[in-house]
Protein backbone atom coordinates (compact mmCIF):
# COMPACT_ATOMS: atom_id res chain seq x y z
CA UNK A 1 0.00 0.00 0.00
CA UNK A 2 1.64 3.25 -1.10
CA UNK A 3 2.61 5.65 2.11
CA UNK A 4 -0.06 8.73 2.59
CA UNK A 5 2.86 11.19 1.94
CA UNK A 6 3.04 14.78 2.00
CA UNK A 7 0.03 16.34 0.72
CA UNK A 8 -0.90 19.22 0.18
CA UNK A 9 -4.52 20.72 -2.13
CA UNK A 10 -4.39 24.40 -3.70
CA UNK A 11 -8.05 25.04 -4.02
CA UNK A 12 -11.34 27.16 -3.63
CA UNK A 13 -14.24 26.54 -1.88
CA UNK A 14 -16.74 27.66 -4.44
CA UNK A 15 -14.81 25.38 -7.08
CA UNK A 16 -16.38 22.05 -8.53
CA UNK A 17 -13.02 21.09 -9.42
CA UNK A 18 -11.57 21.21 -6.41
CA UNK A 19 -14.63 19.61 -4.89
CA UNK A 20 -13.94 16.73 -7.06
CA UNK A 21 -10.45 16.54 -5.87
CA UNK A 22 -11.32 16.76 -2.05
CA UNK A 23 -13.74 14.21 -2.46
CA UNK A 24 -11.79 11.58 -3.70
CA UNK A 25 -9.04 12.49 -1.17
CA UNK A 26 -11.67 12.10 1.25
CA UNK A 27 -12.77 8.74 0.13
CA UNK A 28 -9.51 7.31 0.05
CA UNK A 29 -8.91 8.84 3.39
CA UNK A 30 -6.38 10.62 3.00
CA UNK A 31 -5.32 13.67 5.14
CA UNK A 32 -3.67 16.70 3.55
CA UNK A 33 -2.91 20.15 3.96
CA UNK A 34 -5.66 22.38 2.44
CA UNK A 35 -4.44 26.21 1.14
CA UNK A 36 -6.97 28.37 -0.03
CA UNK A 37 -6.06 30.46 -3.00
CA UNK A 38 -7.37 33.94 -4.04
CA UNK A 39 -7.61 34.14 -7.62
CA UNK A 40 -7.71 37.93 -7.64
CA UNK A 41 -4.45 37.71 -5.95
CA UNK A 42 -2.75 34.05 -7.11
CA UNK A 43 -0.35 33.14 -4.75
CA UNK A 44 3.75 32.99 -5.32
CA UNK A 45 3.16 28.91 -4.86
CA UNK A 46 0.31 28.84 -7.08
CA UNK A 47 2.20 30.69 -9.95
CA UNK A 48 5.20 28.19 -9.67
CA UNK A 49 3.31 24.81 -9.11
CA UNK A 50 0.71 25.72 -12.23
CA UNK A 51 2.93 28.06 -14.62
CA UNK A 52 1.12 27.18 -17.33
CA UNK A 53 -2.74 27.57 -16.53
CA UNK A 54 -2.50 29.37 -13.30
CA UNK A 55 -5.64 27.90 -11.72
CA UNK A 56 -7.18 25.68 -9.24
CA UNK A 57 -7.10 22.43 -8.07
CA UNK A 58 -3.28 21.49 -7.67
CA UNK A 59 -1.91 18.55 -6.11
CA UNK A 60 1.10 18.59 -4.70
CA UNK A 61 2.34 14.89 -3.46
CA UNK A 62 5.45 14.70 -1.98
CA UNK A 63 6.73 18.18 -4.03
CA UNK A 64 5.55 16.55 -7.20
CA UNK A 65 2.82 18.36 -8.81
CA UNK A 66 -0.40 16.78 -10.34
CA UNK A 67 -2.92 19.17 -12.60
CA UNK A 68 -6.59 18.92 -13.71
CA UNK A 69 -9.42 18.10 -11.84
CA UNK A 70 -10.09 14.49 -13.56
CA UNK A 71 -6.32 13.78 -13.96
CA UNK A 72 -5.79 14.37 -9.87
CA UNK A 73 -9.04 12.06 -9.12
CA UNK A 74 -7.72 9.24 -11.27
CA UNK A 75 -3.84 9.62 -9.77
CA UNK A 76 -5.66 9.70 -6.50
CA UNK A 77 -7.57 6.29 -7.50
CA UNK A 78 -4.14 5.08 -8.84
CA UNK A 79 -1.93 5.69 -5.86
CA UNK A 80 -3.94 4.72 -3.39
CA UNK A 81 -5.39 1.87 -5.02
CA UNK A 82 -5.51 -0.41 -1.63
CA UNK A 83 -6.97 2.25 0.28
CA UNK A 84 -11.02 2.90 0.46
CA UNK A 85 -13.16 2.43 -2.35
CA UNK A 86 -12.20 2.06 -6.04
CA UNK A 87 -13.42 5.25 -7.68
CA UNK A 88 -12.72 4.16 -11.61
CA UNK A 89 -13.59 0.46 -11.83
CA UNK A 90 -11.20 -2.61 -12.29
CA UNK A 91 -12.63 -3.63 -15.90
CA UNK A 92 -11.41 -1.71 -19.04
CA UNK A 93 -14.32 -1.22 -20.72
CA UNK A 94 -16.12 0.12 -17.63
CA UNK A 95 -13.27 2.21 -16.87
CA UNK A 96 -13.49 3.73 -20.74
CA UNK A 97 -17.31 4.46 -20.03
CA UNK A 98 -16.75 6.03 -16.87
CA UNK A 99 -14.34 8.25 -18.68
CA UNK A 100 -16.43 8.94 -21.96
CA UNK A 101 -18.92 10.17 -18.94
CA UNK A 102 -16.61 12.05 -16.79
CA UNK A 103 -15.52 14.11 -19.96
CA UNK A 104 -19.35 14.40 -21.31
CA UNK A 105 -19.84 15.75 -18.17
CA UNK A 106 -17.19 18.89 -18.46
CA UNK A 107 -17.64 19.29 -22.40
CA UNK A 108 -21.39 18.94 -22.99
CA UNK A 109 -22.85 20.51 -19.73
CA UNK A 110 -20.71 22.56 -17.52
CA UNK A 111 -18.92 24.20 -20.88
CA UNK A 112 -22.43 25.22 -21.94
CA UNK A 113 -24.10 26.28 -18.34
CA UNK A 114 -21.66 28.71 -17.45
CA UNK A 115 -21.53 30.01 -20.63
CA UNK A 116 -25.67 30.18 -20.00
CA UNK A 117 -24.66 32.95 -17.24
CA UNK A 118 -21.75 34.32 -19.17
CA UNK A 119 -23.98 34.93 -23.10
CA UNK A 120 -24.11 38.60 -24.38
CA UNK A 121 -27.78 38.32 -25.06
CA UNK A 122 -30.51 36.64 -23.75
CA UNK A 123 -31.03 34.86 -26.86
CA UNK A 124 -27.47 33.69 -26.75
CA UNK A 125 -27.85 32.40 -23.03
CA UNK A 126 -31.36 30.57 -23.40
CA UNK A 127 -29.47 28.62 -26.16
CA UNK A 128 -26.17 27.81 -24.11
CA UNK A 129 -29.05 26.68 -21.59
CA UNK A 130 -31.03 24.00 -24.02
CA UNK A 131 -27.44 22.77 -24.74
CA UNK A 132 -27.30 22.32 -20.85
CA UNK A 133 -30.80 20.69 -20.51
CA UNK A 134 -30.12 18.48 -24.07
CA UNK A 135 -26.96 17.00 -21.59
CA UNK A 136 -28.80 16.26 -18.52
CA UNK A 137 -31.62 14.36 -20.08
CA UNK A 138 -28.58 12.30 -21.96
CA UNK A 139 -27.14 11.58 -18.31
CA UNK A 140 -30.59 10.35 -17.35
CA UNK A 141 -29.94 7.33 -20.30
CA UNK A 142 -26.47 7.04 -19.03
CA UNK A 143 -27.33 6.95 -15.46
CA UNK A 144 -29.88 4.37 -16.29
CA UNK A 145 -27.50 2.31 -18.51
CA UNK A 146 -24.51 2.73 -16.24
CA UNK A 147 -26.27 1.97 -12.74
CA UNK A 148 -27.80 -1.12 -13.88
CA UNK A 149 -30.71 -0.52 -11.60
CA UNK A 150 -28.34 0.32 -8.65
CA UNK A 151 -27.79 3.85 -6.87
CA UNK A 152 -24.56 5.39 -8.76
CA UNK A 153 -23.14 5.93 -12.48
CA UNK A 154 -20.73 3.56 -10.29
CA UNK A 155 -23.18 0.70 -9.70
CA UNK A 156 -23.13 0.42 -5.97
CA UNK A 157 -20.41 2.64 -5.26
CA UNK A 158 -19.56 6.09 -5.79
CA UNK A 159 -17.59 6.32 -8.80
CA UNK A 160 -15.67 8.86 -11.78
CA UNK A 161 -19.18 10.28 -13.16
CA UNK A 162 -20.70 10.12 -9.89
CA UNK A 163 -17.89 12.35 -8.48
CA UNK A 164 -17.35 14.56 -11.37
CA UNK A 165 -21.25 15.29 -11.77
CA UNK A 166 -21.78 15.54 -8.15
CA UNK A 167 -19.26 18.11 -7.40
CA UNK A 168 -21.46 20.32 -9.61
CA UNK A 169 -24.74 20.03 -7.07
CA UNK A 170 -23.82 22.68 -4.92
CA UNK A 171 -24.21 25.31 -7.87
CA UNK A 172 -27.35 23.20 -9.04
CA UNK A 173 -29.08 23.84 -5.55
CA UNK A 174 -27.71 27.43 -5.39
CA UNK A 175 -29.40 27.68 -9.06
CA UNK A 176 -32.59 26.79 -7.74
CA UNK A 177 -32.55 28.66 -4.89
CA UNK A 178 -31.66 31.79 -6.68
CA UNK A 179 -34.41 31.37 -9.80
CA UNK A 180 -36.36 28.34 -8.73
CA UNK A 181 -35.05 26.09 -12.16
CA UNK A 182 -34.85 22.49 -11.52
CA UNK A 183 -31.97 21.29 -13.26
CA UNK A 184 -32.54 18.07 -12.21
CA UNK A 185 -36.14 17.55 -12.47
CA UNK A 186 -38.39 14.42 -10.85
CA UNK A 187 -40.84 15.40 -13.72
CA UNK A 188 -38.36 15.00 -16.97
CA UNK A 189 -35.05 13.17 -15.44
CA UNK A 190 -36.32 10.92 -12.06
CA UNK A 191 -33.40 8.85 -11.69
CA UNK A 192 -30.84 11.85 -11.52
CA UNK A 193 -33.19 13.80 -9.26
CA UNK A 194 -33.22 10.31 -7.12
CA UNK A 195 -29.20 10.23 -7.41
CA UNK A 196 -28.72 13.79 -6.55
CA UNK A 197 -30.51 12.99 -2.78
CA UNK A 198 -28.51 9.89 -2.64
CA UNK A 199 -25.40 12.23 -3.65
CA UNK A 200 -26.50 14.64 -0.65
CA UNK A 201 -26.75 12.11 1.24
CA UNK A 202 -23.22 10.39 1.01
CA UNK A 203 -20.69 11.17 4.34
CA UNK A 204 -17.91 11.83 1.32
CA UNK A 205 -20.34 14.86 -0.03
CA UNK A 206 -21.56 16.31 3.14
CA UNK A 207 -17.85 16.23 4.30
CA UNK A 208 -16.51 18.09 0.99
CA UNK A 209 -19.42 20.16 -0.71
CA UNK A 210 -19.44 23.97 -0.41
CA UNK A 211 -22.68 25.24 1.96
CA UNK A 212 -25.23 26.57 -0.08
CA UNK A 213 -26.31 29.74 0.96
CA UNK A 214 -22.47 30.57 0.81
CA UNK A 215 -22.52 29.75 -2.85
CA UNK A 216 -25.71 31.79 -3.14
CA UNK A 217 -24.32 35.40 -2.08
CA UNK A 218 -20.97 34.24 -4.09
CA UNK A 219 -23.02 33.84 -7.11
CA UNK A 220 -25.29 36.91 -6.46
CA UNK A 221 -21.94 38.97 -6.41
CA UNK A 222 -20.60 37.46 -9.49
CA UNK A 223 -23.59 37.97 -11.28
CA UNK A 224 -23.37 41.72 -9.98
CA UNK A 225 -19.57 41.83 -11.58
CA UNK A 226 -21.14 40.16 -14.67
CA UNK A 227 -24.19 43.22 -14.88
CA UNK A 228 -21.36 46.05 -13.88
CA UNK A 229 -19.10 45.27 -16.43
CA UNK A 230 -21.55 44.70 -19.11
CA UNK A 231 -23.16 48.29 -18.48
CA UNK A 232 -19.49 49.63 -18.27
CA UNK A 233 -18.64 48.02 -21.74
CA UNK A 234 -21.90 49.75 -23.20
CA UNK A 235 -20.88 53.06 -21.92
CA UNK B 1 -2.88 -12.16 -22.83
CA UNK B 2 -6.22 -10.90 -23.64
CA UNK B 3 -6.79 -12.31 -26.77
CA UNK B 4 -7.24 -10.19 -30.06
CA UNK B 5 -11.19 -10.61 -30.12
CA UNK B 6 -13.27 -9.48 -33.00
CA UNK B 7 -12.08 -5.32 -33.56
CA UNK B 8 -14.08 -2.98 -36.14
CA UNK B 9 -13.19 0.50 -35.78
CA UNK B 10 -15.48 3.41 -37.58
CA UNK B 11 -13.28 5.79 -39.43
CA UNK B 12 -12.72 8.98 -41.58
CA UNK B 13 -8.96 8.57 -43.55
CA UNK B 14 -8.43 12.67 -42.80
CA UNK B 15 -9.44 12.51 -39.11
CA UNK B 16 -6.27 13.19 -36.89
CA UNK B 17 -8.52 11.55 -34.16
CA UNK B 18 -9.35 8.40 -35.95
CA UNK B 19 -5.56 8.41 -36.32
CA UNK B 20 -4.63 8.25 -32.98
CA UNK B 21 -6.93 4.95 -32.82
CA UNK B 22 -5.26 3.73 -36.06
CA UNK B 23 -1.51 4.04 -34.67
CA UNK B 24 -2.61 2.45 -30.85
CA UNK B 25 -3.97 -0.60 -32.58
CA UNK B 26 -0.73 -0.80 -34.87
CA UNK B 27 1.43 -0.06 -32.35
CA UNK B 28 0.09 -3.43 -30.30
CA UNK B 29 -0.06 -5.52 -33.29
CA UNK B 30 -3.84 -5.68 -33.29
CA UNK B 31 -5.53 -5.90 -36.55
CA UNK B 32 -9.46 -4.87 -37.51
CA UNK B 33 -11.76 -4.08 -39.76
CA UNK B 34 -11.65 -0.62 -41.11
CA UNK B 35 -15.01 0.94 -42.01
CA UNK B 36 -14.76 4.02 -44.09
CA UNK B 37 -17.19 6.42 -42.82
CA UNK B 38 -18.89 9.22 -45.02
CA UNK B 39 -20.43 11.81 -42.30
CA UNK B 40 -22.44 13.44 -44.84
CA UNK B 41 -24.34 10.14 -44.96
CA UNK B 42 -23.88 8.70 -41.72
CA UNK B 43 -23.93 4.93 -41.63
CA UNK B 44 -26.83 3.41 -39.27
CA UNK B 45 -24.00 1.26 -37.61
CA UNK B 46 -22.04 4.87 -36.93
CA UNK B 47 -25.53 6.29 -35.55
CA UNK B 48 -26.49 3.08 -33.65
CA UNK B 49 -22.76 3.41 -32.11
CA UNK B 50 -22.36 6.54 -31.20
CA UNK B 51 -26.15 7.96 -30.51
CA UNK B 52 -24.90 10.65 -28.65
CA UNK B 53 -22.20 12.24 -30.52
CA UNK B 54 -22.86 10.32 -33.83
CA UNK B 55 -18.97 10.90 -34.80
CA UNK B 56 -15.78 9.29 -35.45
CA UNK B 57 -13.73 7.04 -33.67
CA UNK B 58 -15.66 4.49 -32.92
CA UNK B 59 -14.13 1.23 -31.96
CA UNK B 60 -16.49 -1.96 -31.63
CA UNK B 61 -14.76 -4.47 -29.59
CA UNK B 62 -16.38 -8.06 -29.50
CA UNK B 63 -19.80 -6.24 -29.94
CA UNK B 64 -18.92 -3.43 -27.38
CA UNK B 65 -18.43 0.18 -28.14
CA UNK B 66 -15.57 2.49 -26.92
CA UNK B 67 -15.89 6.32 -28.12
CA UNK B 68 -13.64 9.15 -27.71
CA UNK B 69 -9.93 8.80 -29.16
CA UNK B 70 -8.38 9.64 -25.82
CA UNK B 71 -9.97 6.74 -24.02
CA UNK B 72 -10.17 4.73 -26.72
CA UNK B 73 -6.29 5.08 -26.93
CA UNK B 74 -6.47 4.60 -22.87
CA UNK B 75 -8.75 1.18 -23.57
CA UNK B 76 -6.37 -0.54 -26.37
CA UNK B 77 -3.29 0.40 -23.93
CA UNK B 78 -5.37 -1.46 -20.94
CA UNK B 79 -7.17 -4.18 -22.55
CA UNK B 80 -3.56 -5.38 -24.34
CA UNK B 81 -1.17 -4.21 -21.46
CA UNK B 82 1.06 -7.28 -22.40
CA UNK B 83 0.86 -6.72 -26.07
CA UNK B 84 3.38 -3.92 -27.77
CA UNK B 85 4.74 -1.00 -25.55
CA UNK B 86 2.87 0.52 -23.20
CA UNK B 87 1.34 4.06 -24.23
CA UNK B 88 0.48 5.26 -21.09
CA UNK B 89 3.78 5.16 -18.73
CA UNK B 90 3.58 2.26 -15.38
CA UNK B 91 4.40 5.09 -12.81
CA UNK B 92 1.36 6.82 -11.78
CA UNK B 93 2.75 10.68 -11.29
CA UNK B 94 4.37 9.71 -14.91
CA UNK B 95 0.81 8.72 -16.00
CA UNK B 96 -0.60 12.16 -14.89
CA UNK B 97 1.71 13.61 -16.50
CA UNK B 98 1.06 12.71 -20.02
CA UNK B 99 -2.92 12.82 -19.63
CA UNK B 100 -2.62 16.22 -18.34
CA UNK B 101 -0.48 17.51 -21.89
CA UNK B 102 -2.72 15.06 -24.05
CA UNK B 103 -5.74 16.81 -22.65
CA UNK B 104 -4.01 20.12 -23.64
CA UNK B 105 -2.86 19.36 -26.98
CA UNK B 106 -7.08 19.40 -26.98
CA UNK B 107 -8.13 22.33 -25.58
CA UNK B 108 -5.26 24.49 -26.10
CA UNK B 109 -3.76 23.55 -29.58
CA UNK B 110 -6.74 21.81 -31.75
CA UNK B 111 -9.63 23.92 -30.47
CA UNK B 112 -7.83 27.17 -31.53
CA UNK B 113 -6.33 25.95 -34.60
CA UNK B 114 -9.44 24.52 -36.13
CA UNK B 115 -11.08 28.13 -34.87
CA UNK B 116 -8.08 30.26 -36.88
CA UNK B 117 -9.40 28.53 -39.89
CA UNK B 118 -13.29 29.20 -39.31
CA UNK B 119 -13.44 32.53 -37.52
CA UNK B 120 -15.64 35.33 -38.78
CA UNK B 121 -12.75 37.66 -39.55
CA UNK B 122 -8.97 37.90 -40.41
CA UNK B 123 -8.70 39.64 -36.83
CA UNK B 124 -10.73 36.77 -35.24
CA UNK B 125 -8.39 33.92 -37.05
CA UNK B 126 -5.40 35.52 -35.76
CA UNK B 127 -6.12 35.78 -32.94
CA UNK B 128 -7.04 31.98 -32.66
CA UNK B 129 -3.52 31.16 -34.11
CA UNK B 130 -2.01 33.58 -31.92
CA UNK B 131 -3.52 30.88 -28.97
CA UNK B 132 -2.59 28.04 -30.97
CA UNK B 133 1.09 29.59 -31.41
CA UNK B 134 1.06 29.44 -27.32
CA UNK B 135 0.27 26.26 -27.13
CA UNK B 136 3.20 24.79 -29.62
CA UNK B 137 5.34 27.18 -27.47
CA UNK B 138 4.17 25.82 -24.18
CA UNK B 139 4.52 21.88 -25.86
CA UNK B 140 8.30 22.49 -26.78
CA UNK B 141 8.78 23.16 -22.99
CA UNK B 142 6.72 20.41 -21.97
CA UNK B 143 8.56 18.23 -24.23
CA UNK B 144 11.59 19.70 -22.77
CA UNK B 145 10.78 18.00 -19.35
CA UNK B 146 8.91 14.96 -20.23
CA UNK B 147 11.36 13.47 -23.18
CA UNK B 148 14.21 14.05 -20.40
CA UNK B 149 16.68 14.00 -23.12
CA UNK B 150 15.54 11.22 -25.10
CA UNK B 151 13.45 11.69 -28.21
CA UNK B 152 9.65 11.69 -27.33
CA UNK B 153 7.33 12.74 -24.45
CA UNK B 154 7.23 9.07 -23.80
CA UNK B 155 10.89 9.20 -23.19
CA UNK B 156 12.48 6.66 -25.36
CA UNK B 157 9.23 5.37 -26.98
CA UNK B 158 6.18 6.81 -28.35
CA UNK B 159 3.35 7.51 -25.12
CA UNK B 160 0.28 8.87 -24.98
CA UNK B 161 1.60 12.66 -25.79
CA UNK B 162 3.37 11.62 -28.68
CA UNK B 163 0.22 9.46 -30.37
CA UNK B 164 -1.99 12.77 -30.11
CA UNK B 165 0.29 15.76 -31.22
CA UNK B 166 1.90 13.26 -33.61
CA UNK B 167 -2.09 12.40 -35.21
CA UNK B 168 -1.71 16.17 -36.41
CA UNK B 169 1.45 15.84 -38.47
CA UNK B 170 -0.44 15.77 -41.70
CA UNK B 171 -2.43 18.96 -40.76
CA UNK B 172 1.13 20.37 -39.55
CA UNK B 173 2.48 19.68 -43.10
CA UNK B 174 -0.77 20.35 -45.13
CA UNK B 175 -0.89 23.82 -44.12
CA UNK B 176 2.76 24.52 -44.30
CA UNK B 177 2.01 23.58 -48.27
CA UNK B 178 -0.57 25.36 -48.02
CA UNK B 179 0.58 28.52 -46.75
CA UNK B 180 4.28 28.01 -46.19
CA UNK B 181 3.60 28.39 -42.55
CA UNK B 182 5.63 26.56 -40.42
CA UNK B 183 3.88 25.53 -37.06
CA UNK B 184 6.80 23.26 -35.31
CA UNK B 185 9.68 25.91 -36.63
CA UNK B 186 13.26 24.72 -35.58
CA UNK B 187 14.09 28.24 -35.10
CA UNK B 188 11.18 28.96 -32.47
CA UNK B 189 10.88 25.16 -31.44
CA UNK B 190 13.59 23.28 -32.30
CA UNK B 191 13.01 19.99 -29.70
CA UNK B 192 9.63 19.80 -31.29
CA UNK B 193 10.84 20.55 -35.04
CA UNK B 194 13.31 17.18 -33.91
CA UNK B 195 10.20 15.59 -32.50
CA UNK B 196 8.02 15.77 -35.58
CA UNK B 197 10.73 14.83 -38.25
CA UNK B 198 11.51 11.15 -35.56
CA UNK B 199 8.03 10.95 -35.33
CA UNK B 200 7.27 10.59 -38.96
CA UNK B 201 9.98 8.00 -39.59
CA UNK B 202 8.08 5.69 -37.22
CA UNK B 203 7.38 2.63 -38.68
CA UNK B 204 3.66 2.93 -36.91
CA UNK B 205 3.46 6.31 -38.08
CA UNK B 206 4.25 5.74 -42.08
CA UNK B 207 1.20 2.38 -41.65
CA UNK B 208 -1.25 5.22 -40.53
CA UNK B 209 -0.46 9.15 -41.39
CA UNK B 210 -2.91 9.75 -44.37
CA UNK B 211 -0.94 11.43 -46.87
CA UNK B 212 -0.26 14.71 -47.32
CA UNK B 213 -1.13 15.45 -50.77
CA UNK B 214 -4.52 14.18 -49.97
CA UNK B 215 -5.37 15.91 -47.12
CA UNK B 216 -3.83 19.59 -49.36
CA UNK B 217 -6.55 18.25 -51.83
CA UNK B 218 -9.48 17.68 -48.76
CA UNK B 219 -8.42 20.91 -46.76
CA UNK B 220 -8.34 23.26 -50.19
CA UNK B 221 -11.96 21.91 -50.98
CA UNK B 222 -12.99 22.46 -46.75
CA UNK B 223 -11.66 26.37 -47.19
CA UNK B 224 -13.83 26.76 -50.61
CA UNK B 225 -16.81 25.33 -49.05
CA UNK B 226 -16.19 27.30 -46.33
CA UNK B 227 -15.79 30.36 -48.02
CA UNK B 228 -19.05 29.55 -50.48
CA UNK B 229 -21.05 29.44 -47.05
CA UNK B 230 -19.90 32.74 -45.76
CA UNK B 231 -20.47 34.35 -49.13
CA UNK B 232 -24.02 32.82 -49.25
CA UNK B 233 -24.58 33.94 -45.33
CA UNK B 234 -23.39 37.42 -46.42
CA UNK B 235 -26.10 37.69 -49.47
Amino acid sequence: MAAQGDLKLLGLSVSPFVVRVRMALHMKGLSYEYIKQDLFNKSELLLKSNPVEKKVPVLIHDGKTVLDSSVIVQYIDEVWAAMGPSILPVDPYERATARFWAAYVDDKLVIPWVRSFRGKTEEEKSEWMEQTLIAVETLEGALRECSKGKGFFGGDNVGLVDVVLGSLLTWVHAAEVMSGAKMFDPAKTPLLAAWMQRFDELAAAKAVMPDVNRMVEFKTRQAQAISVAAASQRQ
